[in-house]
């Protein structure tokens, strides 16, 4: 018997585990939605709040693949919309993991722990794309690249992704 | 609506990344294939050699669910036989990580890749299940807190997981 | 015979592994020379490059002493000014140890490496000196919370210095 | 001004953080003492426990500079022996750390830390002394690669790793 393997792509899903605007929560679940509906696997960090919990809940119902990348060395801490949490010990060092294991990088609005994760997905040349999201004259340097963009809705959001995966 | 989500079990497969012998690569296959008919995601090192590439392949051919956590910081080192890909670029810390990401760990023979990882999984309090593999004399200290077990054929390796997983 | 024990203070300088203007080598060494002459151990990202081997110079060609966290598992990489070569094989999740280990982090002009240590040391808690270093406008959010201070000459850094670590 | 740099041999001490017999703690802290007046700097798991803090107590106490690579993210877990205390905030993946940053490697008796310790070290080519601590037959195959040594007394020690080291 042959089986035919095609590997899906992973799409990961940064931003910030607590919100700072009433908007934020609504994007993160839509997003989570367009990943799923569009066959492509979502993954975070992997905490049942903020950004995290939101962009999983969007993608589990509506028959969407999640994996969340813990900080933590037990899974108790893991969304519920998680499917397959990994389970990493390492703290912060596992915000490395999320940018290498994902095909592309959306970043949402969020602190120190998303900024970092940009930041390190574009030092090992992944693409970046910031959803109404500024960080600073930093991100120039790789926009000019052709490893940032910036979009600003979810229709927007999932034409770039086919453009770019495609 | 209402999205029920019963997260399935992972169990981790650890063993050399080269044969020693002609029955481990055909023991690596049957185990593989074993987890994908009882319904269990397997998870491994996530390399195209030895135990990690047959054990992959025996659960892919039988309609299973495959993670690999691969050392590299790219996935073009994975087998063939991964779902899913986790790139962590850590070398061997990834060890820690396939044990603490997998409820129960299977360690078929290896050298001291596979030793470390049985080691890690017992200072984490993880279950090990030795297949057809003699570790030393160390290990008796944790077989007495009922954290390690022995077993010889497959059948008797699914027996005692159905028991220690229901 | 009693050991009097007092552990030296550990000062993180971060920065480019390239220099963008001539001025940032410049200082960068007299930063390292600064933190010897002060009687603090000097900590960065180990390589023979950039900001990195700069400010170890400086150190050690003034009696300092430094440590060198690196990524890669050779030590064959590291400044030839760094004493003690830390050597992780873990890519940029050593990025993380850099702010651990350190009391408190300097951080001169760099790029996404750079700004990827900021925000893993404000995650943590951990204060930074920005040294002629502007990084975007989520930086005021942790400087509200007196975890960041802008600082542009080396006098005015050994001076801050001195008031937060005493 | 010229500087001239030796970088100092660093030999890791691993073992476990409970004794075993009585003799450990002795043979730890002479261990600890031997590595200072040899004039090598002592690295180890950092911890205020077993043979990390009695070898660390032997070397600070004779003259010596010791490196504790910490497991947790804050280092008030540190042995009060150790000088340099890195803090990684990775839990067990740490372990890997200690062995990459060895120039060669001790294991004196210990569980499961140790054994993963000694396993992590062989699998990336590095050599391995046993004092006093048998773990296997699956060391035989790293042996006969002359990447094992087994040495049972401190004198011996000495002169096995003056051998190896110059």
């Amino acid at each position: 018997m042959e089986v035919i393997i095609i590997r899906r792509i992973i799409i990961g899903v940064m931003g910030g585990a607590e919100f700072v605007t009433a908007d934020e929560e609504k994007y993160a679940y839509q997003i989570g939605k367009m990943i799923a509906l569009e066959g492509w696997v979502l993954l975070n960090g992997g905490k049942a709040s903020g950004v995290m919990d939101a962009s999983a809940k969007g993608a589990r119902e509506n028959g969407g693949i999640t994996i969340g990348i813990l900080p933590n060395d037990r899974n108790c801490f893991a969304s519920r919309y998680i499917d397959i949490p990994i389970i990493t010990g390492m703290g912060l060092a596992r915000n490395v993991i999320n940018v290498l294991s994902s095909n592309i990088i959306i970043a949402l609005p969020g602190r120190a722990g998303t900024i970092s994760e940009i930041a390190l997905a574009l030092n090992h040349g992944k693409q970046v794309i910031l959803f109404r999201f500024e960080v600073g004259a930093w991100i120039y340097h790789y926009k000019d690249k052709n490893l940032v963009f910036f979009v600003n809705e979810v229709d927007g959001l999932r034409q770039l992704l086919r453009e770019i995966l495609n």
